[in-house]
């Protein structure tokens, strides 16, 4: 498949839509065969009628399946440019765009009214921890957020804050790019030392897929297992699951039902776009992603305090939560979070949409071999070569829409050896072959280095038991053991 | 705003109407938010129905919040008593009519879909239990049930059940119409013999008052003394308040998520006339009045086990939270609770309402002295009797709306004594003081009663500690301990 670049002809990236719209059409086809849940369809149906509309625009003409655009009649002198600017879906459930570069994050800035994480922020982060900001912050992967500066004007005047992120566990495996928010999340535990809580949304996955109420617990125990392969602190780390802690902690369930006094359905529907064929239990969710916002929700880590300030590092679709978190936050008398937000993770099929774990081949697996790792690389990431050596020597490879190069760009740390990679690709120096066994090196010991560490961790003989939740002293406050117990020995 | 002329066009005269209706329930909803004045918001409920009724003669149809007057159908020569049938309102938080004699209980029968307690029931229950049936029973104060029967078959095959029944902590005052559930669910548990859970719904409260969220729990904890006071088994009685056993139980939570899962906002709308503006907590309240109709809610009462049926006797207002429940019920594999339905406990006033807890001269609350019972009947005791004793001894008085004569078939046992009341009062033999003097003879002792019993109430030393749940052994079930250790000695 050929990219889309700016100065493609306009009916290049017609055929490119045409190709997309074909194959999209294709997989709302099998999903439907295969009785696939029905959300799922319902998003490959949504992102089929936005390929739709794009198309639409920029041929002028109805898609119809089985005739290529034969020409483009473009409409009044508007290139695809002028369209691009309303392409990008992203919410909790859906992220498009039908740009190959991905979406794009600067007018996400400007839609979602966050603030750039500029270099004068990173320079802060540095002066203040003393330590080299993260790669993620320095290639702009983290490239938003909300009151940064607040949290470290706080943190200079030796006030303390939290860490929280979160996972849906929606399946056994995770890929690589769930691991992004905790590598960073690690990375600000470390700089900071500070406490972290993470969410397991069970609950949610239950609300939202076709799935018993069993298996999203299960799926959330072993999602934890790789979250805690991750390596954070043990002595401040919490994880839970949503479905197990409402029981255990009055403390959250109260600031749940305070969230949800506050948060009309009108709200919900404006932010997150329900219905009223939406289940109760839909609408009301968004009041339990908020609640880990707020440090009462924990009253055995802080004590009952109530001025805790958290930090939340995620990816830039969870912002709409955190939106409303942040408007609900004062009427409630609580802080309002301060947020981390990163770009998506890429398919190998290139960055118009977040990975899919229901799709083996669109990510690789934390569960992978080294041989899978190698294959679904070599013959599934999207290449941002030319046809032909000689024309790739030639004119050189695109790294814009590259995917190897893309993931080398989140777990290539060597800023130098990147930017060499970069170069000698884009002139044509290096073959597409080449730019892939990088990241193969790369992601095959990074992986089994991570299986590994999975492997220790401990699992509770008695799995209904409560967690053991040993305090120990910290920076004023007080930290617990880990989710059920389960750690890294 | 114009007023509506015989001689304006039908048409214009429905929109009219329909907009005055919109308003005026608007203002109910407001005054009712703002706590106003008892009879502020009799009159405008008052008005509302006669709206109501207004419209329903004009346009051939009833009123529907959201849907304008399409047509005019109307109407010459459909009299006023056509529209009778459905004045009465009736639902969780409204209960209004402008009978005298009350809600015409045999039509809501009908519009709820429930079933009468005829004489076979009762017969059978006091075959089945070898108990002389409740005077509750016997004058048809719970005069509606769903599967009773059903019940009665499981449980003459050696199949136990339980009792669920509940009460919003509004305030921390209960007044004599708050027992009646209790004194007839305490009966059952004694001639069944069977375990009691309680549901203080200080959640609720807190989502639909302007409370903060600890005055609720305050007035959980309250009224729980006076629920204790009545006397339930110790060993087979758990009260809690969901603010508190949310953060206890994940099975409960479990539970609360799964009902959530199954029921979409168009259904709640439907039940409950909850509008987009209305806040999620309140939308999604309804499944965490249901979870207690299920077995697995209470793991640490019922080992774990799902098959357990519900029983649940409270009054008719809480129905459309339990026909929700039994829609659901099947499609998460539980049974569906089975119901005894009350009729409402008529205020001071008369039996167009319910009794408020906000005014003190609707209701005789159990803090009541004797001398304030005295003069609160003597005083507000709305009277069937003629104005002049002369005229009262001639005519008769009327028992159908005398309110101490009603108050007397809830608290007066003996049938005889109760029937020769009724003769006398109705021929005018007994006058209205004499009526009144009856009812305060049985009144201040048992109140006096219910507040020694409730001054014997144990409180924990310790309120935030968990119960200590000391388990019994139990008809093979096992019981616990009340909520919070409170208790009689």
């Amino acid at each position: 498949m050929t990219d889309c670049n700016k100065d493609c002809a306009a009916s290049e990236c017609a055929m490119e839509l045409y190709e997309r719209l074909t194959a999209q059409g294709d997989r709302v086809r099998t999903l439907k065969t295969d009785k696939a849940a029905k959300n799922e369809i319902d998003e490959a149906v949504k992102l089929l009628l936005q390929l739709k509309e794009t198309y639409k625009k920029v041929t002028g003409q109805d898609y119809k399946s089985g005739s290529p655009p034969s020409e483009v009649t473009s409409t009044s002198g508007n290139g695809p440019t002028a369209t691009t600017e309303d392409d990008d879906v992203v919410d909790p459930w859906t992220v498009a765009t039908s740009n190959a570069k991905g979406i794009d994050y600067d007018k996400l800035i400007v839609r979602f009214g966050s603030s750039k994480i500029d270099q004068e922020l990173i320079d802060r982060i540095e002066r203040v921890t003393g330590q080299r900001p993260h790669h993620f912050l320095r290639r702009g992967i983290f490239f938003s957020h909300r009151d940064m500066h607040q949290i470290l004007d706080a943190y200079e005047n030796k006030k303390s804050f939290y860490l929280y992120t979160g996972r849906g566990p929606s399946s056994e495996s995770m890929h690589v790019g769930h691991l992004i928010p905790f590598i960073f999340t690690k990375w600000l535990q470390e700089v900071f030392d500070v406490p972290l809580v993470i969410q397991l949304t069970d609950d949610e996955k239950y609300l939202w897929k076709d799935l018993k109420i069993e298996e999203c617990y299960r799926f959330a125990i072993e999602n934890c297992k790789d979250i805690i392969a991750c390596g954070f602190d043990v002595n401040k780390t919490f994880i839970f699951s949503d479905l197990e802690y409402m029981g255990e902690s009055p403390g959250f369930y109260k600031n749940v039902v305070k969230i949800q006094k506050h948060v009309t359905f009108n709200q919900v529907k404006g932010i997150f776009g329900f219905t009223d064929s939406d289940c109760i239990g839909k609408i009301s969710f968004p009041a339990i992603q908020a609640a880990p916002s707020f440090s009462s929700s924990f009253p055995q880590i802080f004590n009952g305090r109530k001025d805790i300030q958290s930090l939340i590092p995620c990816a830039i679709d969870q912002d709409p939560y955190f939106r409303m978190t942040r408007d609900v936050a004062p009427r409630i008398g609580h802080s309002k979070p301060a947020l981390f937000h990163s770009t998506f993770f890429p398919a190998l099929q290139g960055a118009q949409t977040k990975m899919s774990a229901s799709d083996p081949n669109s990510s690789i697996f934390l569960t992978d071999t080294a041989k899978q790792i190698k294959n679904k690389i070599n013959k599934h990431a999207f290449s941002g070569g030319k046809d032909t050596i000689e024309e790739h020597r030639k004119f050189g490879g695109n790294t814009d829409v590259d995917v190897s190069f893309m993931y080398l760009t989140f777990f290539l740390e060597d800023d130098e050896k990147l930017e060499q990679i970069r170069k000698d690709y884009s002139s044509g120096a290096l073959l597409t072959g080449e730019l892939k066994k990088y990241l193969i090196d790369i992601l095959q010991p990074l992986i089994a280095a991570h299986q590994e560490r999975r492997k220790q961790v401990l699992t509770c003989a008695a799995p209904a038991a409560k967690p053991d939740r040993k305090k120990s002293s910290f920076d004023g406050l007080t930290s617990v053991l880990p989710y059920r117990n389960c750690w890294i020995h």
